[in-house]
């Protein structure tokens, strides 16, 4: 999952209220929102009677500003709050997956072909040539969407049940954008050696192991013990997914500003999982001088292995051209620490580290926020370009091939393109296998000790 | 996978065959064909042109019986032997299952709905209230196929791997007949514990466990431990999916020709896994008279501790009412073995322990072979009735209320239904719901002490 939704994360509320036909009723409502400091997400009509019309507001908040909104809307002459949409779950109502049948099964031949006694002839070609497997299975198709739920979005440690909807969604996903069968495998485990052994256990069933919302620090000892395991493809989407389409994001914040990426300083703010995948990432594009800023010493040691210097808030915010956040701090840069011409990424979501125009205000060259910045863009083609060119492991060359091709898809103003767009991941797709058949990929693990 | 396919299995071939437009061409074909003992599966003609049609033959046969045969068709002066068809091969190329999203990505608020950030308010609720996962998730429709690939068909050993072809094929017909989402988990272990542990750890994945060609003795341990430790049905398809087959078989023979089962005394040839569980399964619909014979001591103290006698296979024959077998070997029953009025099932497929015929010779009441008695017909709605009424496990009267629905549905001459006649797996799924919701019911798993 993104990183850049982090502890104490609001989520989507969907109100349903009543409007009045009259000017300016529809204007009270969402002054009120504003004043509450909430931005409205999104807003639909889902009826329109007598007099009246239903709204469908979307908003971010918890749950202490929900109720005193509702007050407040209520205590407006022409509105009132019916209550909450159901739209999000009706959505998840019976899963998001489902596992279909490619071959219609219409007659007692075909089932004697598929299944027995046909498929014994299938099985004893697999058996005696093991490579058929590819052509005769989904096994090329089907990727582990691996769990135990210690760090489900910025939920925190809820539990692999509790994040399935997370691991259909990338299922969902991954069906929808490059014809993935991706199967949620939820483990109730939390030490790496052991979940480790798990994975292995089950690995002959899939083609490739994505990992999903393991904590930092057992997430990197995780892949890096799997990746010398296994002989498929394994990759930690909160490490590498997330550097990719942020590296992409970079490469065309800076080539707009005209700023050179590889002779930059970059400041990395915050070194979990997300921000060592950044800095990992930057470092084999070419990036030479990287700080971090992490309250964890660990994390700056960590940093401090690759070559990266640890530092405090201010001295980064004071060093670096390049500003990257992935804290889940809302507001932690305050505007006085910005320097004038700085490029700075502030991701984390739903709240930003420095909300964009506040940076520009104190002369950043270049801000954004992470709206629309989603690691849907990377993983999808990632593993298709993997599991095609048939590749034991990923490389690093893979991941900055496909950044560069999210990068270049990207129409302005746009940092990224639209991740919905198939010819998107076409394009990862293709530049990720071309980059895996090239010699002497360097593996993408991150050393953990 | 049904365990009437036996080692030495022979498996379908199918001939491509080109006869010219004579009269009696077709006949001499078939002729040598029948005269090689091998028996015309299927016939179909694929293409038809300048006074020759090209035929595919499907026999069952092994590979000696392959080379001279096609040497005898070719020595015809009318026909030739063209090659074999891919027509099987085909069918299973890409794979037979395919995962896909339930709901149509079109746009950002749906991506924003179903993923971050809006999957965040479900997780939040299941984690509140994890019975909200059958609700908001697949959870309820998705189960564990698994196999360690010890006895893969009549293949035996052949690891997980080479019989994925066959887990598929479950997985298709889960798909097709029931709308289960089954998901192939591939297992490289032997040892029961182990075996048991693995699939214990990635339990929280799934609402149910199908075992499946898991070899005895070891198949009875891992049952047993994971019905004990998985608060969720777990089903070892091999013992009970066929047992629940056979018995529907052996109520719609016994019927037919006036016999009392519950009065009768019956000879089982064969104690592994389908065996005992065939046993099992008629004692607890009420036969008490039970004989068992089989070459590994093992297999008869387990007989002998549910209060079966192990005895020779001629003293079986003289003294059972009604004979199953499911030994695999070809022939295995002598027809001088057969006693008056006996009822037989020889049900190793492809070739019986005993033809039908023969049997019928010697003056068997009734006999037939395992064609057409196809697990198929139990296991969909044993698991679909099992997640539909929630409960933690299979009990045996669910079992016996598959069994009973399947032989309803036969409409003579058959001993079973159709497979494919999705009327069937209604009743089945709606017969195993309504026993699962009864009170006290008896586990399933054998004892392997």
């Amino acid at each position: 999952m993104s990183p850049f939704t982090m502890p104490a994360m609001k989520i989507p509320e969907i109100l349903l209220v009543e409007s009045e036909h009259r000017p300016g009723s529809l204007a009270k409502i969402l002054q009120v929102i504003g004043d509450a400091g909430l931005v409205v997400e999104h807003l639909n009509s889902v009826r329109r009677d007598q007099g009246k019309t239903v709204w469908e507001i979307t908003l971010e908040m918890d749950e202490e500003a929900d109720r005193s909104l509702i007050a407040r809307i209520d205590a407006l002459p022409n509105a009132r709050v019916l209550g909450r949409s159901d739209r999000v779950f009706n959505r998840h109502e019976g899963g998001k997956i489902r596992m279909v049948s490619t071959t219609p099964i219409s007659s007692l031949q075909v089932l004697r072909d598929i299944y027995t006694p046909g498929v014994a002839r299938v099985c004893l070609a697999i058996r005696k040539d093991p490579s058929l497997a590819r052509r005769y299975t989904n096994i090329n198709s089907i990727v582990a969407i691996v769990t135990n739920g210690t760090a489900i979005l910025g939920l925190g440690d809820i539990g692999p049940l509790a994040g399935l909807p997370v691991m259909e969604g990338k299922a969902a996903l991954f069906a929808n954008l490059v014809g993935i069968t991706g199967v949620p495998i939820l483990i109730e485990e939390t030490d790496p050696e052991r979940l480790v052994e798990i994975v292995t256990a089950v690995a002959p069933s899939f083609g490739a192991i994505q990992l999903e919302d393991i904590a930092s620090p057992a997430c990197f000892r995780v892949e890096r013990l799997l990746i010398e395991r296994l002989d498929k493809p394994v990759l930690h989407d909160d490490q590498h997914g997330t550097a990719v389409v942020t590296l992409a994001a970079l490469i065309n914040a800076t080539r707009r500003v005209g700023a050179d990426l590889l002779a930059s300083t970059v400041g990395q703010i915050g070194l979990g999982s997300a921000g060592i995948g950044i800095v990992r990432l930057l470092q084999r594009y070419g990036v030479r001088r990287i700080l971090g800023a992490d309250l964890n010493p660990e994390a700056i040691a960590r940093l401090e292995r690759y070559g990266g210097r640890g530092t405090s808030l201010e001295t980064l915010m004071a060093e670096a051209d390049i500003v990257i956040a992935t804290t889940g701090v809302r507001g932690l840069i305050r505007p006085e620490l910005v320097r004038k011409g700085q490029i700075i990424l502030a991701l984390s979501n739903p709240d930003a580290e420095i909300e964009p125009f506040a940076a520009l205000e104190r002369g950043a060259a270049f801000a954004a926020d992470g709206k629309g910045i989603n690691n849907v863009l990377g993983f999808p083609g990632l593993f298709r370009g993997a599991l095609d060119a048939g590749v034991p492991r990923f490389s690093v060359a893979m991941l900055l091939a496909a950044a560069r091709t999210i990068a270049a898809h990207a129409a302005e103003p746009e940092l990224v393109p639209d991740p919905l767009d198939p010819g998107v991941h076409a394009a990862v797709t293709a530049a990720v296998r071309e980059a895996a058949l090239a010699p002497a990929g360097e593996p993408v693990s991150v050393d953990d000790a």
